[in-house]
C-alpha cells in the first residue's frame, strides 16, 4: 500500500505529492496547522485524501489542546474546523469529513465522556474515515472492473489513485481491481497541467504496480480516441451534485465532451463521501482558482512573458449528460441521476 | 516587425524560439545544414516559417558553393534540397518552398545562366519567398478580420503568429488585423504542451504589441467555452488536404471539436502555399513523432517516473467537416472544401 497518510507517533506523516517523482520526500506534521498547511499547498491531494488528511488533523489538533473542561475544548475544536474548512473550497469529501466529525464531537459530549475520551473518540473516528476509505475505493474498484473489458486501452486524467485517498485510488482503484482479476490493461495518462498529477503522480503510481502507463499531454486524447485508441475513460470527482454534475480536475470537462463525440464511455469513480446531495447541480459548486504561478512557471523556469494574464480553475464541472455511469462502493449508478444517487445515499447497492 | 528570420551579411539569423520569452536570442547560420538543424531542433518553427527557413538555406548553400559549372552546381543543389527535406515531414510549406527553388534552379539553368547568375536568382528568389509571406498574412490578416466581431473574444492554440511566418502570422495576422482595425479584441492562448508555443511565443508578440493576452492550460478551453467565454477560435496550419482536412498543433482537433460541441466558429488562417491538392485527405499526412524528452523534461525538471512509456505525435488532423471556413490571401473560403480549395489554387479570390 502505498504511504499516502497515516500516524506516525505524536504527527501525522503524509508523502509530499509536490516533490514525486522526484523524490520521495514525507512531510510531518505536527499541529492542525500543519496539516491545513499541508492541504492549501498540496502536500496531499485528492478529494479523499483531503477528507481524510482534515479528520486526521482535526483529531491531532484536538489531542494536543492544553485546555480543560468539555466547553473549552468544543470552542477550541470549532476553530480548527474552520481552519480546516477554509483550505479548499472545491472538494466536499473536505467539509464531509469536518461534518462527521463534529457529529463525533457532539455525541461524545453528550454522552459525559471526558475530555481525554473525547479526544480517544476523534482519533478512533479519523482512524475510520481512513480506512474506510481504503475499503470504500477497493468496493467501487471491484463494482468498476466488470466495466473494463480484457485489453482495454483505458485513459484517465488527473490522478484519482492511491495517492487521492487513504489508499488503492478510486478511478484507479477500478483500474487496479481490473488488474487483479487477470485483465491486460493499458492505461494512457493525460499529463494534467498545470500541477501534473498524471505525469507525476499517476504514472508513478501505476508503475510501481506494473500497469502499462503512457503519459500524453492533454492536448493528445483527442487525437488518441478519433485514432480509436481508447476504450473507456475514468475519472474521479471532487465533488458530485445532486443531479449527478460532476466537478473534477480542469480539463475533465473536455475529456468527458471528447469521449461523447467517439462513443466511448466515461465513467466516475468515486466514494459516496464524493456525493453532495445538498448541491443540487454543477453550477452551485464553488471552483477554486489557484495562483497564476503553478501556470506562469514550472519549477525555476518561467513559461509566459511579463504582462500576460492567466486564469488558473482548479476544476470543472462535466454535465450529467456526459457521464455513463458513476461508481461508487455502493454499486454503479447510472442516469436518471437525481433517483439513483439519492438512493444510494440511502445506502441501496444498486449495479446496472 | 518581429525578427523572424532574416539576412545578415552572409548568414542567416532566427530568434531563437525555444528560448523565449525568458531571453531573445539570435541564431546564426553560415551553412545550409546549420539552417537546416535549426528546423528541425526548432529554434524556428511554423509551417510558413519553416519554408521560408528552407529557401533562404539552400539560397545560402548554394551561394557558399565552391564548383565551378552549371552541372557540379545542380548535383551539390539536389543535396542540399535532401537535406531540408529530411528535416520536418507534416509542415507541407517546406516541401513547397524547395520545389519553387527547385523550379527557380532548372529556369535558370535552361537560360544559360552562369553559376553566379543562378545563385543570384536563387537568392533572390528566397527574398521573394520571404516577402510574399508577410504580404500574405496581411492579406489573410485584412480577410479574415471581417470575422472578428467588435470585443471579440478570441481562442488560439499553439502559434501562427509573426514568429510561425516570415512576419505578421497567419491566424494572429487575423487578431492583428482585427485590432489594427479598431475593434478591441481579447485572445485566450492555450498554452500548447509541450513546447509551450502558445504561453511562449503567442504572449511574447500579443503582449508585444498591446493585445490583450490570457494564457490558459490547454484543459482550459472547453471550460471556458461552456461558461461563455470564447466568441471564435482561429488557429494556423501545418497542411491543409485537398478535401479541407487540416494538420495543425497537437490539440487542434480537440478544440475543433470544443468549438463545434458550443456553435463556436472554428476557423483556420494559412497562406495557399500551406494547401497540398495532391493530398486527398488529412489521412495521408504524416505526422511527425518527436523527441519524448519534450514530455518528460522541462529544462532540468524531470516531469515523469522512470517506466512510463511516452507518446508525443507533434500534429493532429481536424476534419473539414469542424471547420467553419479556411482565410487566405485569396480570400475566405468554406465547405466544400474539394471545389473551393481547387478554385483557390487557380487562384481565384472569393469571399463568402
Amino acid at each position: 500500500m502505498l504511504p499516502t497518510i497515516d500516524w506516525h507517533d505524536d504527527a501525522i506523516v503524509m508523502i509530499d505529492q509536490r516533490k514525486l517523482p522526484g523524490a520521495e520526500v514525507y512531510v510531518r506534521c505536527r499541529t492542525a496547522a500543519e496539516v491545513a498547511r499541508a492541504i492549501k499547498t498540496m502536500v496531499i491531494r485528492g478529494a479523499p485524501a483531503i477528507g481524510v488528511a482534515a479528520a486526521m488533523g482535526l483529531a491531532l489538533g484536538v489531542r494536543r489542546s492544553k485546555v480543560t473542561g468539555t466547553a473549552k475544548l468544543a470552542a477550541e475544536f470549532q476553530k480548527l474546523c474552520e481552519l480546516m474548512a477554509a483550505t479548499r473550497p472545491t472538494a466536499v469529501n473536505l467539509f464531509w469529513a469536518i461534518e462527521r466529525m463534529k457529529r463525533t464531537f457532539a455525541a461524545a459530549a453528550q454522552a459525559g465522556l471526558s475530555v481525554d475520551e473525547i479526544k480517544d473518540r476523534l482519533q478512533a473516528d479519523a482512524r475510520a474515515i481512513h480506512d474506510e476509505d481504503v475499503a470504500a475505493c477497493r468496493a467501487l474498484g471491484h463494482f468498476g472492473a466488470e466495466l473494463v473489458p480484457q485489453d482495454a486501452r483505458v485513459l484517465t486524467h488527473c490522478n484519482a489513485g492511491a495517492l487521492a485517498t487513504a489508499g488503492y485510488g478510486s478511478a484507479l482503484g477500478v483500474i487496479r481491481a481490473a488488474a487483479e482479476q487477470g485483465k491486460r490493461v493499458a492505461v494512457f495518462a493525460d499529463e494534467t497541467r498545470p500541477f501534473l498529477q498524471g505525469a507525476r503522480l499517476t504514472a508513478w503510481e501505476l508503475v510501481r504496480d506494473g500497469i502499462q502507463t503512457t503519459v500524453i499531454t492533454d492536448s493528445m486524447a483527442g487525437s488518441l480516441m478519433r485514432d480509436g485508441r481508447i476504450d473507456l475513460v475514468v475519472v474521479g470527482a471532487d465533488r458530485i451534485a445532486a443531479n449527478g454534475d460532476v466537478a473534477n480536475k480542469i480539463g475533465t470537462y473536455t475529456v468527458a465532451v471528447l469521449a461523447k463525440e467517439h462513443n466511448i464511455p466515461f465513467y466516475v469513480a468515486a466514494p459516496v463521501s464524493t456525493i453532495d446531495l445538498s448541491t443540487p447541480d454543477g453550477a452551485q459548486i464553488p471552483i477554486e482558482e489557484r495562483d497564476r504561478r503553478e501556470i506562469t512557471h514550472l519549477g525555476s523556469s518561467q513559461l509566459t512573458p511579463e504582462g500576460a494574464l492567466i486564469r488558473n480553475p482548479a476544476f470543472d464541472v462535466t454535465p450529467s449528460r456526459l457521464v455513463s455511469a458513476i461508481i461508487t462502493e455502493r454499486g454503479v449508478f447510472r442516469s436518471p441521476y437525481t433517483e439513483t444517487l439519492a438512493l444510494a445515499m440511502q445506502g441501496g447497492a444498486t449495479t446496472s
